[in-house]
């Protein structure tokens, strides 16, 4: 059983994760992690923050000479700039409480519901946790998922494939092709002309003082049918990862396949039809279920798309009020980033790779990477004889 | 900790469902569980067995002259055609299991993965537990929840607003009079003239042979901020809503609010701003956010969509491949039901009232109705003074 | 991952299980469990019910021809006096809630703390569900796990080795004499002397109207080892198994290997020193470890033992006091059990079998039995090259 | 809902707690957890490293200002050590991993299971994290609880009962003189005859070359009735308990009340009778149930006890096999500690106070100590109006 839990705030000393499950012998590395920490601070429309930190992942557990040794493995990125807040954010009583204090609640984000759940005056109590920068621990531990689904052969890619009005023009039937487009696209959108359009679109909205949402798409390949299960309802394979993104923060919308056309269209035309050859088994010729039928993978890629809503912290005021006093002000910022749609999308991405590896070891079990590795070629063997 | 977990296949003898950690002193009756279990077994579009088969619950245990007792509710729902498929499907070693065998994967279905993932020759043994049969089991044990629910002042209302191409016009604000509509329209829609419309658009694809798919809208009134939490990602009520809602068997999409919308959208333009009166406390003029922000309700109306694809099963037909002798054929059935939208709405209110009545009790305890409610009050109070 | 949960009352119309992550491909019959039910049901020094009741299970689900399909496998055992307990025990609004109320609080049963925690008046809402009938469904449950366990060459054996002051000599050696002379004793002890001055003294303790405790020894042979983790508290075996014993109604003491007595041993003497051979492989002489080291199954006869407290329903009047008018009185019974250890006997067995299942399935995943077992073998395999 | 994970090797940088569902508003220190490390560091009969070492909690997240804010709680205690063994147990692959490699297993570890399941030629990968020293992170996480449960008034102390053959003569009467009496003992033993001869039995067997282990007694004082639950097995209060303490490295057994010695005791000689006076209301004069009836509290004091076998790594050497070259060798080691039952006793309450305040949370909720207080209150006054 996989599991992890992860602690820290925004301008704590450090985000920690502990990831229980992963099999003993599997590489990995902090320069490996570190890839799509990077990843997870690009993107284009990022405001000035992410340009200074650097996020680097240091293993503290459950990793030794590059390979996972079967205990938990403890993930720590550190706060660059804690130095600046440790007196603020200090867990002893002399904190200095009173400075940097928040009463002003900001529209679309965790603040007033948080003030009211935990009994917070001050809300940097909740925006320290709630603050998206919890995702890097997310994609910390999703990343050690996705080396463990690499060595079975499966790939995850993440695009983006909207931002605010411009939608993207892609192909995803290659998988590398696909990956490289997206690594050289500083919005992560392999459609040249569509990036284009997308970072004038993130131009305009930054000068207007604004912000904007998009889309991505998570594709996954090389999967064998079978993950998840129909047998009980918290074990549907898109039930989880429906949780999984939606649990993303600024994350409003998920669809599998087809998604919300589906509902629209003619179940005659819709079902992807069953096709055989000896040379690649049972096919199909369209993948409209995304890759699942009946709450398991079905051998197809998967397709994964999330609608991420705009960042609600913005330099256009939005009306609030003010807890402590219950006196409306206009709530804005003076620095802040315009959109970002790429980073969630390699939050996307992580939390996809750890859904995933979850369901490959419940299917194969294996406390080594060659047990693991042992049994999924033989699934795969057994599949072919069907 | 609110938990179940359901039993029993399409052709079986029964439904069943065991429900931990309500709390003692909740009233709920048979009937009031049947009037959602016969819901779930309405709605224009449904072929003929719905209409042959009545289902019951029985309450097993956990219920005493009206009222939990705060032992485990075991909830069965009969097949009433058990008598008929005895022979096929008994679990002795004398089984008829070469009768009504399945051979043929039907493009949509959990067939041909479910085979391949528990190596089942007759997929017969994966259709009758991966049939939405199984949804009598959520809705009844949903509907202890929703009852748990009640109790504190919380409605959850289910709305069809699309079935294929027909989008209904549908107002949120008064839930007293949406559920009236509802109830008074075979396609539990409440606007007359999109269920006019949606049911022309079933009657012709019936003609045709084929069949629909459509959205469903579950609106809930009456939460407090604060159900759900930023601070583990497995604890966010919208990761949690959506999860429960992408489980149920054909449902391929989930928003919250505005969903996908905001992804076009600009933030100035989406986020809820927040607003003060003595009378009212915090409150909003508009709900984008769908009542969650933060992975918390934030006492906003809770906002949710599904979008469900059109019935696999249908008279038109798809091609697949025989798995025995990897012959193509061409799946088709005589009878099916062309559209089941009606029903998935209803078994969607199930999940999401276990799923908001797990948050409850997460947050409030209480092994008796009498403490939660005292609790609940004592929350509102508290709120009331901030 | 395995999991289940009962539901159920002790005068209710049955107790039910469902099993969640039974691996498809087992074979199973009704038969088999009801063996271990009527073994529960044995054993000299019962009172009278145990001699009516006679409990079947019903398979409602999971179970098609005698193998498991992978699905949830639901167990049904009925109680044979429903007709009786009916009118008192109906979930309805119209229950004869009036009728066999329950005000005095029986010393050393959940009666009081149970009324205070889910605030009944009436304590019959505590004593059904708190009852030791519960553990039918328990046994039932576990009995499918040990039948997997069975089919993977793993054998399950429960002794009774004392009875109140009686200890019994045991000799744990020959897996198959030891449950051959079991099953051959009244009182699940295969030592005819012990077991025969053990029937005495229950008879002694009948005639003066009191009741006895004792202790089971569960030995499990065929273990291979590796079993549970160390790698976090809540996946180590030996707490695994000490929380399924102690869970049982009456257990008030777990040991495993040398248990109580290693607090009073040398180091030096107590560890059991590692040895091998060619034909052996890795091997120990002795087994004061249990079987278990660092968490883990090592590969020895797992070696468990609990102590059942006296029944507490005795002839013998114990001194209470009602609940509603606060007045002393002497709790006594008309009729009950003498002693209860060999019943507690077999559910030891079986939440053992439960534990064991759930640790095989975590290192050998996998949805079919032949998965399983090829997994398994290739383990063991493995093992020898080391 | 209350869970953690720990993370964290005996030679590796850290060891690492993550803690989720701690509510807000309770007060904690770096130093009241250090008072607790430092206890577990303690004790009569440790060898030297525990000299060296002095523990120290770092607080990395979910405290602020001397209050935790509701967000998960991360804690690390780093190892001293560190620098003296960066190189051997880097996680990075240049790692020196052919330096300080075990290829020997010590009876009564995990070494040789471990090295088995999770393929392991270096026993280092295994002991690194089976060692006890990973109790640290266990302590540093229950002292959490401690603190929860202190501010309910809930009182948790440990005493060491036995050490090898010299048992001790304790009274657990007065929490507080109990308390006092075990801080001022080098063996946390209050009878201080009891403990003279402990030290003696433990500088015997350290001049031996011998090791001893021991029983110790966690009571925890000031419990209402009807924390933990009968209505489903993993609810029990004493199965939890037994489970976590049985989970603790080298406890052989778990003990309830009166335990074992129940097993031979006439039940009417047992059972704790029930009075009733209007200033007490409900109380025992007795408590051999160990303050758990019916898988709950009872109000009355809880009594466990676990025994601990000796500490397996000694001077006199214990004879095993090299797993490399299957060469027979003996066992022993230059420095170890002859005792170690205190600090066993110290993780013992740990989790006892873990498992507790879990037990409290899913009864009371709460995501603030002023809800949990209130509620918790409450609760008393409920019981009092019984």
């Amino acid at each position: 059983m996989l599991r992890y839990l992860t602690g820290g705030e925004s301008h704590g000393p450090s985000l920690t994760a502990i990831l229980d499950g992963i099999p003993a012998g599997l590489a990995v590395t902090a320069a490996y992690i570190d890839k799509q920490l990077t990843r997870r601070q690009g993107g284009y429309g990022r405001g000035g923050r992410m340009k200074i930190e650097r996020d680097r992942v240091a293993v503290a557990s459950g990793v030794r000479g590059g390979y996972t040794t079967g205990s938990p493995v403890t993930l720590v990125v550190k706060n660059l700039d804690w130095a600046d807040w440790s007196r603020v954010m200090d867990p002893e009583p002399g904190a200095a409480v009173d400075e940097r204090v928040v009463t002003r609640p900001r529209p679309g984000h965790a603040d007033l519901a948080g003030a009211c759940k935990y009994g917070h005056r001050d809300m940097r109590n909740v925006l320290e946790r709630s603050s998206a920068r919890e995702t890097a621990a997310r994609v910390a531990a999703g990343t050690v998922a996705r080396r463990l689904l690499e060595e079975l052969g499966i790939t995850i890619a993440g695009v983006v494939t909207r931002i605010g009005t411009v939608q993207a023009d892609v192909e995803f039937a290659d998988a590398a092709a696909l990956i490289k487009a997206v690594d050289g696209s500083p919005v992560y959108c392999p459609d040249p002309a569509g990036a284009g359009k997308m970072m004038e679109e993130i131009d305009r909205a930054g000068v207007e003082g604004d912000s904007l949402g998009g889309v991505f798409t998570v594709v996954v390949y090389g999967l064998p049918p079978g993950l998840g299960s129909y047998a009980q309802r918290d074990r549907t394979l898109d039930g989880r990862l429906a949780g999984a993104l939606m649990s993303i923060q600024a994350i409003k919308g998920v669809e599998i396949g087809a998604g919300f056309a589906a509902a629209s269209s003619r179940g005659s035309a819709l079902h992807d039809e069953i096709f055989y050859s000896a040379a690649k088994g049972f096919y199909r010729q369209t993948n409209n279920a995304g890759g699942i039928e009946g709450g398991m993978s079905n051998g197809a890629p998967l397709l994964l798309r999330a609608a991420m809503k705009p960042i609600p912290t913005l330099y256009k005021p939005l009306r609030s009020v003010d807890m402590a006093d219950k006196e409306p002000y206009a709530a804005s910022v003076e620095r802040s980033d315009v959109c970002a749609v790429p980073a969630a999308c390699v939050v996307g991405e992580a939390v996809t790779a750890w859904e995933l590896a979850g369901a490959v070891m419940e299917k194969f079990g294996g406390d080594t990477m060659r047990e693991l590795s042992d049994r999924y070629q033989e699934y795969f063997q057994y599949l072919k004889g069907l």
